[in-house]
């Protein structure tokens, strides 16, 4: 279960603080769907029904994909990529040579990126795993497009076994084209948008092929929805949530995440879909950024602690990293770092967060910690729940619905209207 | 040499729009050295004299690592890291079998990541580029010190062969350090400050080693610092530099930095470091961010279309990609991509780029271009140099001092003294 910290913010708060009654009616909204997008919510639901439905399924699938391919081409944009990446960088960071490595293509219009992705391939046993609600998403329908294709011409007839299809139960492109070639498929919910969709096949299988125990995972997921379903102050949902709702109203526009593991980057970016999707609608919302600590305070460093002062800053602090590293001692002390000799390495990280949080806050900045105990399986678990939690709570709170994203639209239309498309 | 097109500004201006008499009296402050900070303006002529100073040594130095070694270990952080790595992931982002790796340590305190990096260089052979001023910045010092020690493991009495430090001519830790090892040294220049210092050994050793042309780009680089001195509304620099302060008078405070070349991001980085620590400052400054599209369509589009109006977008577009991929024709049309068949990927990213344009703008985002002939050294030079011209006016714009940091102090002061370093 992760933690909030609030400590760090306190001193910014006015009046009677964050709104915790405002988060106890978001919470009802929520939990009776009676707000704005309450077809979406069922996504506090999706551990359990997965549990009861596909996941033994997707354990098996993976296993045999892991057992065969070198690679897992996954083909997905936004809510239908950003969870897995996130999850295996953070997981999963240097796969090991026997495991099948999971690439992400279908998530841009560069030519070079493609080109690179299946010059990496070479020669090599690759499954696909195609992810999309509709099938006319333009990035991901092309690259499938292009490596059907591919997986046609080194499979032959067996090409079909190496598709995995993860769309919606019963309509669209993608579902007619699955039941016609018979790919094995796994669904992408209706009443879970793209990204609340990482504890749905969308995410787990792709985590599953990287190594990760997605068992461990959905029944850690489990348990965190149930805890966060508490109905108090005490709830770290409702912390976050109404503090960055106070903060927002006292004019701390922007909100940085930051994390002293940079494997954490891709989750930093999920983070960001998440908050600046649901929330970032109507002219108002929270601009949601990240930075990697401790590189970015020796870039973003001056900005946060003496720039422009509408900031606030999240830390997701795992309260312990996956491995050691004791400072050596050096005879002589030439670079005069012996003082740290026989430290480890984590322990001058956590001062280092530490000494960073009391300077930001003296500059001004707001600043919320959420403790994580380490970096596995349970804590990526919690850490989704949580941040899914929050944030729909947070954007009801907002006066916003958090499920909808009607500004995406714009641009499409104009672009196929641009490209020709049939009918646009 | 770089084209700024502000026409997806133009409706965003007011009153007489963009200050170009305040970009000539910033250049006149500039060039002629007389503004704060103007210890530090040895940039502009860092191509002319690295081309008759070490280039030749550069290349070669680079040579006898691409020939020996598997890996490059370059210890650094912030400056001393994020140009060369931007760079590489940029003109270099699949090395092939037999290339270099140039890996980046020393840029934080995780210990899982230290233990990655060793695990990942394993038996391989390897050299060290050691890069910091003074050699007492902790994150690489304490990684210098743990690769020191497994050169000297591997190497033996070689080991001083394998490691080069780029550092201050003079003085400081690290010098005295080379000096007395006998190692091979490139110099920091004392007018250079750490993120204008690509151009210097600081980004070149290491974009030599990953196997980019550094002769090219400094020879680009000196044409386009010519270019760059032209006093008039013509100057891109002056284009970027008045757009963007104009705009942030109008309440624009966010800049996104977006481009559809996802090998971009690490640039976008250097960017960041470049605006946010030269501008962000005394509470005020353009808070900067980035997108890697057309990923973040699906994640931050939303926002963006949509959400708090007080940001402003520019846009880093390469005229070309580096490689073509045609869309294939398929029987029987089923995913109903074939309208686009036979068209040329980057085609239709750059429709898809121009739709986007229009979109944002119609959200009520006002919309700069940057213009790049191609992914290319030619290509990057010109980027780098127009960034930091057009950086260096926009901040004198500001009236702040470019070249300081003053807030990073902050935090360094609460750690040394947590850490228990003598004297802190």
């Amino acid at each position: 279960m992760v933690k909030v910290d609030l400590s760090g913010a306190q001193s910014f708060f006015e009046g009677a603080g964050p709104d915790y009654n405002a988060a106890a009616q978001a919470h009802r909204t929520l939990s009776e769907k009676t707000g704005p997008g309450n077809d979406f919510i069922g996504w506090p639901e999706l551990p359990e029904t997965i549990k009861e439905g596909e996941l033994k399924r997707l354990v098996s699938v993976a296993q045999k994909i892991r057992s065969r391919s070198k690679y897992l081409v996954v083909i997905g944009i936004g809510g239908s990529y950003l969870g897995a990446r996130g999850a295996i960088e953070l997981l999963k960071p240097a796969p090991g040579p026997d495991d099948t490595k999971v690439i992400f293509v279908g998530n841009g219009l560069s030519p070079d990126a493609l080109n690179r992705a299946i010059q990496e391939i070479g020669d090599d046993d690759f499954d696909i795993n195609v992810i999309s609600k509709s099938g006319t998403t333009l990035e991901p329908a092309i690259a499938f497009r292009v490596f059907r294709a591919l997986c046609k011409e080194k499979y032959g007839n067996q090409a079909k076994k190496h598709i995995i299809a993860t769309t919606d139960a019963a309509r669209g492109v993608l579902k007619s084209l699955a039941d016609a070639e018979g790919w094995e498929t796994f669904v992408v919910p209706d009443d879970v948008g793209g990204r609340f969709s990482v504890l749905s096949a969308v995410g787990l299988l792709p985590m599953a092929v990287a190594g990760i125990d997605i068992k461990k995972v959905i029944n850690s997921a489990i348990e965190e929805f149930k805890a966060l379903d508490v109905r108090s102050p005490e709830n770290p949902a409702w912390q976050y949530a109404a503090a960055r709702q106070h903060l927002y109203g006292l004019g701390k526009k922007t909100e940085i995440l930051g994390c002293y593991e940079p494997s954490f980057r891709f989750m930093a970016e999920w983070w960001k879909q998440l908050y600046g999707e649901s929330e970032g609608k109507n002219g108002i919302g929270i601009f949601p950024a990240s930075v990697e600590f401790t590189a970015d305070l020796h870039s973003m460093g001056q900005f946060i602690q003496d720039g422009t002062r509408d900031l606030m800053e999240t830390i997701v602090r795992f309260d312990k990293f996956s491995s050691d590293f004791t400072i050596p001692f050096e005879m002589g002390d030439a670079d005069g770092l012996n003082y740290l000799a026989g430290k480890d390495l984590g322990e001058v990280c956590t001062i280092a967060s530490d000494a960073v949080k009391a300077a930001h806050i003296s500059g001004g900045v707001p600043n919320i910690e959420i403790h994580v105990p380490a970096i596995n399986e349970e804590g990526f678990a919690s850490l989704v729940c949580f941040f899914e939690m929050a944030c729909g709570l947070s954007a009801y709170m907002s006066g916003v619905n958090p499920f909808n994203q009607p500004g995406v639209e714009a641009y499409k239309k104009n672009m196929f209207h641009m490209l020709g498309k049939p009918g646009a």
